[in-house]
């Protein structure tokens, strides 16, 4: 039997990446985001959702321009700080220890410590309420040389972590178990 | 050093979920989609990505509804196999034996099979070129008694799966790491 659990940003998993701006003051921050997925093919465009108050959503604007990094597992610590405090009161770069990289494609910072990058420009905003979602265009994505496996990004070595908004908890990766896009008749 | 993989949409993790419309003859349908994610808060609003040419994306713009259901790993099969067929030719309820339930909310049915289901109201579609990005209004989401530790939905029962784009490959997920949220001072 399914019980109701009202109207809830329940649904499970949600990436959690750390969004990479400059401040009109130039500093590099990070904010990390859940409310966050690919919303396109062609062009590539990536979709998170900020607060308007944000210090990265003022950035954002500012510079049209952000980065995607995706920490791993081992990262999760700091990752969780980053969501924690605002980029106007503190240097969430220095506090974390992380390492700011100037993209060469984008007005954005991101960071290095994370395995997988993704380097973006704004596309457009759409003003959904509490949120405003932001599109960027997805310019290039860079990845760990170690992290590759025949030349691709291997997620069991990225090793991204999930969130889930019911438990308030992250949570790790755990194996494969199927190659997608094969089912080509229904099991049996 | 972190290599160049170029512009494509291989950010991780994405979710795996089952959209469920009616079409136009009334018959229900599921769609897997991996370009999906929570997008707001207050309202409560998810977006998926559709290509216009798809079955689903007809059924959404007429009858202005949608369901997400959200698989567990054990049927990642059947999941694989609703997004290689079209609900034009095919009956993917019945090819995979999952059962239709009719939200009581929205005009859209869910799969019982699935142990969350989030009931969505069409909000408003984005066109951002390969795919229209359609965002939906979170009317209620209900997960199975089973699935519920302290009255709230437990992931890991639910045990939902996540799309990786680099190696097309489907991944389980594995354990709690820490709790989100908590991290008010910068990890040691």
């Amino acid at each position: 039997m399914k019980l109701s659990q009202g109207a809830k940003t329940l649904a499970i998993p949600t990436p959690v990446w750390l969004v990479g701006t400059y401040d009109s003051n130039g500093k590099a921050n990070i904010m990390t985001a859940a409310w966050a997925g690919i919303c396109n093919s062609d062009p590539p465009c990536i979709q998170v959702s900020l607060r308007e108050a944000r210090h990265t959503y003022k950035a954002v604007m500012e510079r049209k321009a952000f980065t995607i990094s995706v920490p791993g597992e081992e990262l999760w610590r700091e990752t969780d700080y980053a969501g924690m405090v605002s980029g106007k009161d503190s240097d969430k770069f220095g506090d974390t220890g992380f390492t700011p990289v100037k993209s060469d494609l984008v007005d954005a910072p991101y960071v290095e410590e994370c395995g997988m990058i993704i380097e973006c420009r704004l596309k457009e905003t759409v003003n959904l309420g509490s949120h405003i979602m932001v599109v960027g265009e997805i310019l290039d994505v860079k990845v760990d040389e170690a992290a590759l496996t025949d030349g691709a990004p291997d997620i069991q070595l990225l090793k991204p972590f999930i969130y889930s908004p019911g438990d308030n908890g992250y949570h790790s990766l755990g194996v494969m178990i199927g190659d997608a896009l094969v089912q080509k008749t229904p099991p049996e």
